[in-house]
C-alpha cells in the first residue's frame, strides 16, 4: 500500500496479546488470500497513519474497501477480545456512510462499552504500532470496567 | 407506490401518538416535498406489507431508497418517542448490507433498550396500521422498562 513500511519485522509489539488477535482478524478478511505470504508487520503497516502519510492523503475521500476491511477488522478485533476477557458474548456493531462517516458501537448484552464516532475514515490508522497498541488496550480496560461495574446489563 | 391504498384517511389510529411521531419523521426525511401534498394515510401506506403486497414482491430483492428512508424514518420515531417518554438521548444505529440484512440498535445512554436483526429489508412493514401500532407500542414499553430497570446505565 505504502512505498516503505514502518513496522519492523521485529517489533517486540508484535508478540502482544490484541496485535496478534488484531493481525487474526485482518487475515480472517482476507477473503482471497492475497495476505497469505505476507509478514504480521506488512499486514499491519497500512494500519498506521503517520503524519508524513496524512499528508500524502487527500483531505476529502470515500474510504477504499481495504480501509473499510481494515476497520472491520479492527473492531471485530476490539470485540473478540472482550468476550474472551468478560465471558459474554460481544458484537460490534458499525454504520458508515460511504463517505467515511459514521458511529461504531460494542456492545455486551445490552451494555455499550465503546461508542465512537468515525470521521474521515479514508485516514483510519494509528500514528504508530505503540499508538495503535495503547489506544487500543485504554478501550479494552474502559469496556471492562463498564462490564465490571454493571455486571447484570452485560449479562442480559 | 402501490396501486391502492389499504388506509383510510379516516383511520383513528392516525391520531395515536406514535403514528403521529411517525408521519413526522416519514415527512422529515422526505428531501425533496415529495410528499407535500400528500395525507398522512398516504405516506404511512408504502409501510403497510399485506399478505397480498408481499406476494407481488421478489422473494429477494436490494431494498430501494424510499424503502430504506422508511426504514430510518420508523426507527428514528422509536428512538425520539424513547427520548421524550425517558427523558434521555436515544440513539438509533441501523447498519445494513446493500443486500437488505443487518442489525438496528437504540440505545439510551449506555444502555441497549432495542436490538434487532434485520432481514430482507426490501420487505419491510407491518401487516396493517393496527399492527404496526401494537409492535411499535410493544417495542416501546420494552424499552421503558429496560430504563426503569437500570436507570443508572440509562443516565451515563
Amino acid at each position: 500500500m505504502y512505498d516503505e513500511m514502518v513496522i519492523s519485522d521485529t517489533d517486540p509489539l508484535l508478540e502482544s496479546e490484541f496485535i496478534i488477535e488484531l493481525v487474526r482478524h485482518l487475515r480472517a478478511l482476507d477473503s482471497y488470500g492475497a495476505y497469505e505470504k505476507w509478514s504480521d508487520a506488512r499486514i499491519l503497516d497500512p494500519l498506521i497513519m503517520t503524519r508524513e502519510r496524512k499528508k500524502e492523503m487527500p483531505l476529502i475521500a470515500d474510504p477504499d474497501d481495504v480501509t473499510l476491511s481494515n476497520i472491520r477488522a479492527y473492531y471485530n478485533a476490539l470485540a473478540l477480545t472482550i468476550e474472551r476477557e468478560c465471558g459474554h458474548l460481544c458484537s460490534p456493531l458499525i454504520s458508515l456512510s460511504h463517505e467515511g462517516f459514521g458511529r461504531v458501537l460494542i456492545t455486551v448484552g445490552k451494555l455499550v462499552v465503546m461508542d465512537r464516532v468515525l470521521r474521515d475514515a479514508h485516514l483510519f490508522g494509528f500514528r504508530s504500532l505503540e499508538a495503535l497498541k495503547t489506544e487500543s488496550d485504554k478501550i479494552l480496560n474502559q469496556a471492562q470496567a463498564m462490564v465490571s461495574r454493571y455486571p447484570a446489563v452485560a449479562a442480559i
